[in-house]
């Protein structure tokens, strides 16, 4: 079937080899649909971490400019020279990328296996979902219930589906209560429904006692503040309550990991009676899924002889689960999509708007309860 | 039966509440032995870097001093205050440790079940090694082949397992070669004769000309030198030859496992096609199983989506294994025991030397071929 008809406009993230970023708005065909395709067009797309780690992440937010491209508003930002050499920007060089992991719209062209899907409104996690339209396989959209809307379904792939595999991993890898930084994010917050709803004791790390009062708002029984004195013993007493040998930790920089880990050890230690100079032999894991704090993680390997920190990424853990895994986890957040797993949204923005330099300053502040919403048909 | 007809001297290790760590020689009895047990006359025993961690690893070596005790030397030294917080020292304190993680001798006495060995040379890895006599279970001792002498079998066990549970690791865990850091070390020098056996490539990390030759007279073919200014490339181009992605390191501190697994990601995405935002997908493990480096581990997370840095203690993945496992790695260690499993010693210290300060700073030092034995009987 032609798609020429679905001009879209779409949101490119450019890396130059002079080292700066640039944020453009491309209009373009979105090209033939095979018969298994769908043209969604897009009316809710979520601004994850992910998102904007790669529309703005390297980028020198302070230098961000205006620009015009083809009669379209765009955004220039330099690089700082440090960060060019990193493998990740080096291999995006020239590469003009789409932008947006997840989002939501309504089915307005189909091949001939998919026309049943015309008219209904449809999630994906295919990426490209900043743009006017996006083609995509039938097989990777989820028909939302009837009465849901595009927003609703906005964001029911990557927090969920990290929430949910952040619980699976956790009991394949024989661990029965958690840890959890960064804990009254929206993620956070999706975490401690599925955790009071399956009885699992889950550790919350926050730093203030506003989100202290969030949370327990929402029932959470072990919250933790890594800006008071007390932090250390406070998380050591409550992994000791919860019998917690597994975190994930969105903070990743710094000692977070490190603090958490001696903790851990200290109170595995602490009921453990004969002395060995190996420490304990529970394995104490730390996965890191964030990067709130860009610096260096620093390990003092005062742990005892059995820890493991490691980088966790939602697709790497679902494909060690497999396809009926991963589609039984999919089934559940459309079961619960109004309860647990509800967004809540500080803004919709326009593509325009996301490439605004004022409103990326917005965007890219890294705080709890910021989350955006794109909307690129606006 | 009655053992009290041997009285031994052991090395003995004590922390004290004031921070002050105890190098003594103590007087004992070895006890009754049971039908099961046999009394091993210890001749050898090797000095690792666990068994000088236990003796000397938290004092300021710098402050050591001789003292007497019962009429014997010894040998005090104090704590840095800052060491004294962490939980293996805080659960050392008071306690008199025996010393000596392996060795060897002859069996001088035996309980009913255990006569047939009276007389053999046997080793064993059941601590308390550093004394004149030793009571250990009889299923726990090896019996050595005819001509091999208590010096011959005095490492049997560490190294030789340690260096074996690394490639059955690599070969557990999906990998198909691997890195090695301060490969120029007894071990891995063990570790090159193995794999050079098994035709599994190896990527030696060594810090000086001189180990290059070491390892380049014993075969190795893939030799980097961490203080050479190519030291990255060089890194890189030997993990792209190999195609390792695995990688056990003993100078922990500072960046080497940052270093190792930035080079194993540039090595995976230069043969990648397809741009990835999360880097490859393929899981990068290190493994940190010294403390060259008493520092911390610094990591800075800039080798994608898939990685996992954790400690590696033998005696863990031994337990892992299983016992038919670890019994067909001892037995290999007894077949090779005088080619690929050969140790040398920079000299034989007796007991009265461990606790002399002028040859602790010596075994002290961590030097490759710098490793000395043990003749408690001496």
């Amino acid at each position: 079937m032609d798609g020429e008809k679905f001009t879209s406009v779409g949101l490119r993230t450019l890396i130059t080899p002079e080292g700066e970023l640039l944020l453009t708005l491309e209009e373009e065909s979105i090209g033939d649909i095979s018969p298994d395709e769908v043209v969604i067009r897009v009316e809710a797309s979520s601004m994850n971490p992910t998102d904007i780690g790669l529309l703005l992440g390297p980028a020198d937010l302070a230098e961000m400019a205006a620009i015009s491209h083809n009669g379209r508003p765009g955004l220039r930002a330099p690089i700082p020279p440090e960060h060019m050499s990193s493998l990740e920007l080096r291999s995006r060089i020239g590469k003009s990328l789409p932008v947006g992991t997840e989002g939501a719209g309504t089915v307005v062209g189909a091949g001939e296996n998919a026309v049943d899907l015309i008219g209904k409104t449809v999630s994906t996690m295919s990426g490209g979902m900043y743009a006017g339209f996006r083609r995509v396989n039938a097989g990777a959209c989820t028909v939302l219930p009837t009465g849901t809307s595009a927003k609703d379904g906005a964001s029911m792939y990557v927090n969920p589906l990290t929430a949910l595999s952040m619980i699976e991993t956790m009991r394949r890898e024989g661990h029965e209560a958690l840890v959890h930084t960064a804990a009254a994010s929206n993620l956070g917050q999706m975490l401690n429904r599925i955790c009071i709803n399956d009885g699992i004791p889950l550790v919350n790390v926050v730093r203030s006692e506003e989100q202290i009062k969030t949370l327990r708002s929402i029932g959470a029984k072990y919250i933790v503040n890594s800006s008071a004195q007390t932090f250390f013993q406070d998380l050591k007493a409550a992994i000791t309550a919860t019998g917690a040998t597994l975190a994930f930790d969105a903070v990743a920089g710094g000692s977070m990991a490190d603090t958490i880990l001696r903790a851990m050890e200290d109170a595995l230690g602490a009921s453990q009676t004969a002395f060995s100079r190996y420490g304990t032999a529970i394995l104490k894991q730390v996965y890191i899924y964030g990067s709130l704090n860009p610096e260096p993680t620093v390990l003092t390997r005062t742990y005892g002889s059995s820890w493991m920190v490691g980088r966790y990424l939602v697709l790497n853990a679902l494909q060690k689960f497999g396809e009926e895994t991963t589609l039984s986890l999919k089934n559940r957040i459309v079961r619960e999509l109004s309860t647990t797993f509800a967004s809540s949204y500080k803004g919709t923005l326009s593509l325009n708007d996301v490439v605004n330099p004022d409103f990326a300053k917005e965007y890219t502040k890294k705080s709890t309860g910021s989350k955006f919403l794109v909307h690129p048909s606006l």
